[in-house]
Formats: structure tokens, sequence, C-alpha cells
């Protein structure tokens, strides 16, 4: 599927085959997909669990609004962050690069990331949400529907999955076979607001 | 462009031609598709600052560690969230949507992010962060290479671009054409740290 259709095709669908079971094989090209978005520092700070388990898609759902996204999709995405992937052997990162390019990037990780936690929370955010969106749009090419889903309990989310304490959720992502058509997208700012040239206009020439 | 091979082929690009105009028709359908990226209650709380002028670029470079990519790209992309997004008239976000559909979303929104000032920055990154990835991919099947950003000074920037105190930078985005080929990648980490299955393992089951 071509780029910008997958990318104009990409709706938050909110009805799901319940019964649709994705197979393995499709899952794990969705995966390594995802897998291939970029990080900072390329840390691949990008964690995903993967539910399938009804059970476990019911209890989030529990905890969601009731949102049936969660218990009928064929593959709920909890996308998470390691807060702690700077400090794991970052050498393994740039184990192709050349010696003093990698001893010289691993120090401006572990200065960068080691002085600043908030830092490395906003680079989970960052590096979640580019993946995120590599998973929506290839699983679109592969022939499912997404939805991009963030009301939910955090915290009683971050129990089920057992989210260690140095991991952080960023959102979720529902995957499946969608039984209706997506509506009218419901409302597009205007092109000009989104998009500034050069810089924001200044406050006084605002009208 | 096929999306599985636009995520493959999307690398993180250092050495872009200078010289190279991007012309105003391109740039308009690569921020066209930009602005499809999802956005949690379709705030649409992404903006982009589209940098051309050579001054402002190289400006941008002397407080971005002297980095080739923000003077010799094409285009650069500042990619900020509006921290108030969901303040500015949030009806129109749902105007096609039933009265009584966009009544309750709009007090969603409302009270959501008007009681949590982390919440609206979170959401600005994780906006942010899809949309970026969103321009990669579709900057790739227009032909285009881009390196995601990160490494400037935030501040100096905002400043640049004249950024509103209620808006934030998320990262930046350089796009233009590349004069050499990525080079390998250079170091995934394996499949199985990246993704789990319906939980993370127990800290007692690690070995």
């Amino acid at each position: 599927m071509d780029v910008m259709a997958a990318i104009e095709a990409r709706r938050a669908v909110k009805t799901f085959d319940p019964d649709h079971v994705m197979p393995e094989a499709e899952i794990r090209a969705l995966m390594e997909a995802a897998t291939l978005s970029p990080t900072a520092f390329n840390i691949q700070n990008w964690r995903f669990v993967l539910v399938t388990d009804q059970a476990v898609k019911d209890a989030i759902r529990a905890v969601g609004w009731n949102q049936a996204q969660f218990s009928d999709c064929s593959l709920l995405v909890v996308v998470c962050g390691d807060l702690r992937a700077h400090a794991r052997n970052p050498e393994r990162y740039w184990r192709h690069a050349p010696d003093a390019a990698r001893a010289s990037i691993v120090k401006m990780i572990t200065d960068y990331y080691e002085a600043d936690p908030g830092a490395r929370r906003d680079e989970a955010l960052r590096s979640g949400g580019m993946a995120a969106q590599t998973l929506m749009l290839a699983a679109q090419a592969m022939g499912y529907d997404t939805c991009p889903m963030t009301g939910f309990d955090f915290a009683e989310v971050a129990g089920i999955i057992g989210l260690p304490p140095d991991h952080e959720i960023v959102m979720a992502v529902a995957v499946g076979r969608g039984v209706e058509p997506a509506r009218e997208r419901s409302g597009r700012i205007p092109y000009s607001e989104a998009v500034v040239r050069e810089r924001f206009p200044s406050p006084g020439s605002e009208d």
C-alpha cells in the first residue's frame, strides 16, 4: 500500500471484529516494522507489550472507560518507554560504528540522560509516538485498522502488564479488523493554523 | 512508495545537497500528509514551523552543535505543540459530530486538560512524535531523505522561531536530498527485548 494512501486511510476505528485472530506471522511483521522507528542516539527506548489474551484485554477495558476497542481488537499494543535504555550497555546501540565514534556517542548518551530524568521521560514519549505511528501505518498496509488510545488508567494498566518501575506507558494502539467504515473526519483545523513559515507570527501582528 | 519499503528505507541522513530547493507544491503535499496524523480527542495540537530561509537555518545550526543537517537540508520542520489547543474553541474539532456527542467530548477535553498541565505537555510530545514519523515516511515516499533531530538548544530555537509561551518544541525534522547512502544500521537490540507478550517478565523470572 502506498504511503500517502495509508496516511489518508488511517482513521481511529472504534468497532472491531472480536472474532478475528491475527496470525502470528502478521504480528511479527507488524512489530518488526515498528522496531525500525527512529530514536534519539539510537537508544531504541520503546518497548511494546502485545496483548492478545482475552482476559487481559478485558481487564484493560475495565480500566479504560469500557471502550470496546480494548477487548474487541485482535492485538492491543501497549507502547511503553524504558527510562533506563540509555544505561543498558549503550555500546551495543553503536556496535557497527567505528570505535572512536562509538565512544564519543556513548559519552553523549550517558552525559545527557544521566543528568536529566525529565529528558529520559520526554524521549520515551517522542520515541513511543513515532513508533505508534509506524505501527498504525504498517497495520494499514497489512489490511488492518487501528485506534490510538490514551483513555485508560495508566497506573492500573501498568499493574496489569507488569510494567517495571523504570518504564513508562506512552499510549496504546488497538489493531484489528474494522467492521464499520470510519465516519467523516470530525473537524480539521485550517492548514494555516497548523503550519507557519519561518516563525510564529508576533503577538502584535495577530488579528 | 510502499509503506513497508518506506519504513525500511527511512534512515537518519546526515548529509544533504545544500543547493536543492524543495518546490512549494511538494512542501504543501508533505505538510498536508503530516496534518493527517492522529491526536487525542482530535485536538490537533501539533504546530509545524517550516524553515527554508538560509539565515534562519544557519542560526539554528549555530545553536545545534553545528550539525550540517540544519543548514544543508531543503526544509527544516520544527515540530511544536500548542499546550492550549484543547481550549481554543474545541467545538470545532468535532463540528461534524452530532450535537450530543460533540458536547460530551468537549466536556471531556476541557475537564481532562484543564486539570493537568503535565497531561497537556505529554500530549504535545505524543502528537508531535506521531506527526514527525508521518512526515518522515511521507518525505521518503516523495523521494526525500530526513533526519529527526533533538540535538539543539530548545530555548534558543524557541527564540529564533518566535515560539509562543504556551507552546512547546517537540523535535525537528530535516528534509532534503541525501547525498550519501545511509550507513548500515548501527546496532539493533534483539526483538525479544523490544517486544514482550501479555506482560513484562516478573523480576524473579529474569535470568
